[in-house]
This record gives structure tokens, C-alpha cells and sequence, in this order.
């Protein structure tokens, strides 16, 4: 949307308050790809924008509403990017989600861990948004044109289903954290595999039991 | 080791000093199954046990190292529960050690529930002795008389195998606190056998591929 900050500044007199916030928003989630939650203050943002701190406020209110928009934004980002693109067989529409999941994990991995440090640790908004969008990921599972075929990946919607595949959801983000931190040796493509087969893996002893 | 408070008070001028904190250590971990963390004060535990805050003060130092001494010895006893029982099949053993980890989460939801929330939310102290007991507890997979028979479930000792049940025990972890905090109409016994066969299910894989 804006190539520099330069530009940004430049065109502050033509720009609606509603565009304002916006690009700051913007700005603000990719700071929040390689500084965490406490680093990211509103006196970075106020420097990197080239702006006063009171006209962030002014936007933002708080440091708090500040990152909860910001944790949003990136939530939004990360499901849209995620999104199934509805060719291949079920199973390659799953590893491809998975690939983007994991690219985004290793772009945004200061800020993402930040965000689960805090959701997990009783931080209320974090929480609420981290569940929300962990729930959005997950259902889209269920589904959509997705869900009509996969049943052949064992996700039939039923509760002990359900309850295996939010499991799955934390064993995904563990292994993907884990991953980054240290690839063992593994590449990226055998833990993609890995990964995505681990669903139905984990889902086989429903469905043939 | 001691059947009520009155007891323990009755008996202060003959214990020695490390009985004593031993005592008052276990009535805090009795604490800490029904309570949380930010709940458990050194003034409950004195009121509990009786004395004065002075006196637990002089056993503990503070607040924190009394919650770490609490937390590691919580976690020793869950560790010395799930132990495997060297009968049955691996997968028998390890239906075995999950149905005892479940037992335990239930019996201790308050206390373990505010460990991960302390863990996770960047507290060191507690993270270090979750993560420890975490690799102790799935460390065993690998070692001793199971590991000679694990091979069987996939458990074949390499980095990838590894990843994947550091994994696994998210995925656990993840399950059982959910089906605690709501069952879903899943009985215990269909929680038990659709965890134990999760972790062939992740590394079937693996193993046929």
C-alpha cells in the first residue's frame, strides 16, 4: 500500500483519518513480525512513522489497544494467507496450507511467539484472539467446498473429531516452534509431509475403529 | 506421611529441620492441586499448617522459591506416577502411563493449569521445571526396558521422531485439558484409547513410508 515512510509523511495532509490508522496499522504488523509484544512500544512505531507519539495515541489510545489492533491485524493476515486454495485433493490443499503456515511462523517468529507467550499466560485480549483465530483455522477444516471432500482426511464433525483436531492445532504449532528454533536436520519439506500427514494419521484409528 | 495438621503441630519440637520443610512442602503441593498459583500464599499455607508466616519464611526464603519447591515436586510426583509398569504391550504401557497423566490433571486442574499459564507466559523459573519434566516424561519413550519393544509404536530414536513427540505431547497436553475443562460426551476410556493410538497414528508415517 505505501512503499516508505517518505511517502507516508508526505501524503499525511491528503489521507482520511480512517487511511491514517490504517497504513500505522500496517506499519505497526510489520514491526511486530521481528519484535515482540513488549518491544514493540508506541515510541518505535511514533519513530518508524517519522510522527509524535501524541498523534499515535490519538489513533491508538493506549499501548494496549495498540497491540491488541496490531495482534488482530496479523490474526487476519495469517488466516487469509492460510486460506485453501480449493485445488488439489484434500490432502494437498492441507500441506499447502501447512507451507503457508509455516512461512509465516518463520517470517513473523519474534512477534508470533510474543503473542502466544501472552495468550498463554493470562494476558485476556491476546487470548480471546488467539482462540478466535486458532477456531477460525481449525473450522475451515470443517468447512466450505474443503469439508466436502474431507472426509477422506477422517474429519467427519463430530465431537471427539473436533476435540483431536484442536490437539492437532497445538501439536502443529509446537512442532512448527520447535522446527524453527532448530531444524535438527529436517527440511522443510519433510516436515511438511510429516505434518500433514500426521491429520489423518492421528484421525485413522476413528475412522477404521 | 502425616494425617492432619494437628498432628504435624503436635509433633514441631521433635522434627528436624528438613522433615519440617518436607512437611510443609507437601501440604503445599495439596494446596497447589486445587489451587493456582497466584492463589497459593504463604499465608494460606501457614494458616493451613498452622504456624506463622515467620516460621515458612525461614524454610522457603519467599514466595517464589516456595512455588518453585511446590511446582518441582508436583512435577517429581507426576513423573513417578506415569512411570511405565514394565507389564503389557507398549501400547498397553503407555494406555497405562496416559490414563495415570489424565487421573493426575484432574486431580491437580488448578495448580497444573496455572504451571503451563505460568510456563508459557515467559515466568523462567516455572518454564525451566515444565520443560524438564516434559522432556523427562517423554525422554522415557526412548530409554530403558519400554524403548527395547517402542519400536513397535514408531518410536525408533531420531530427530524427526523426536520433533514429532515433542509434538505429540502438546497435542496431549492440549487434549486432556480441553476434554477436563468440557468432556463433550467423550467417555474417559475413549479418551484414553484415541490418545494412546495418536502417537503410532503420528508416526506411522514415518515408519511405512
Amino acid at each position: 500500500m505505501f512503499s516508505n515512510m517518505a511517502h507516508m509523511t508526505s501524503t499525511r495532509v491528503r489521507m482520511s483519518p480512517d487511511g491514517r490508522r490504517e497504513q500505522l496499522l500496517e506499519l505497526g504488523v510489520r514491526l511486530f513480525a521481528t519484535h515482540s509484544l513488549d518491544e514493540l512500544s508506541i515510541e518505535m512505531l511514533a519513530e518508524e512513522a517519522g510522527i509524535s507519539r501524541g498523534l499515535l495515541y490519538h489513533y491508538f489510545g493506549n499501548k494496549q489497544e495498540f497491540h491488541t489492533a496490531v495482534v488482530q491485524r496479523a490474526a487476519d493476515d495469517l488466516f487469509a494467507v492460510t486460506a485453501p486454495t480449493g485445488e488439489g485433493s484434500p490432502l494437498e490443499q492441507l500441506t499447502g496450507s501447512l507451507e503457508r503456515y509455516v512461512d509465516y511462523v518463520v517470517a513473523n517468529f519474534n512477534g508470533y511467539v510474543s503473542l502466544l507467550r501472552g495468550a498463554a499466560g493470562g494476558h485476556e485480549g491476546l487470548r480471546e484472539i488467539y482462540e478466535s483465530s486458532r477456531a477460525a483455522l481449525t473450522d475451515r477444516l470443517f468447512e466450505g467446498p474443503v469439508a466436502q471432500e474431507a472426509a477422506a482426511l477422517g474429519l467427519t464433525d463430530t465431537p471427539v473429531v473436533r476435540l483431536l483436531v484442536h490437539g492437532w492445532a497445538a501439536f502443529t504449532e509446537d512442532v512448527v516452534l520447535e522446527w524453527v528454533r532448530d531444524d535438527r536436520g529436517i527440511t522443510r519439506k519433510e516436515l511438511l509431509v510429516t505434518l500433514s500427514v500426521s491429520l489423518p494419521g492421528i484421525l485413522a484409528p476413528l475412522r477404521d475403529g
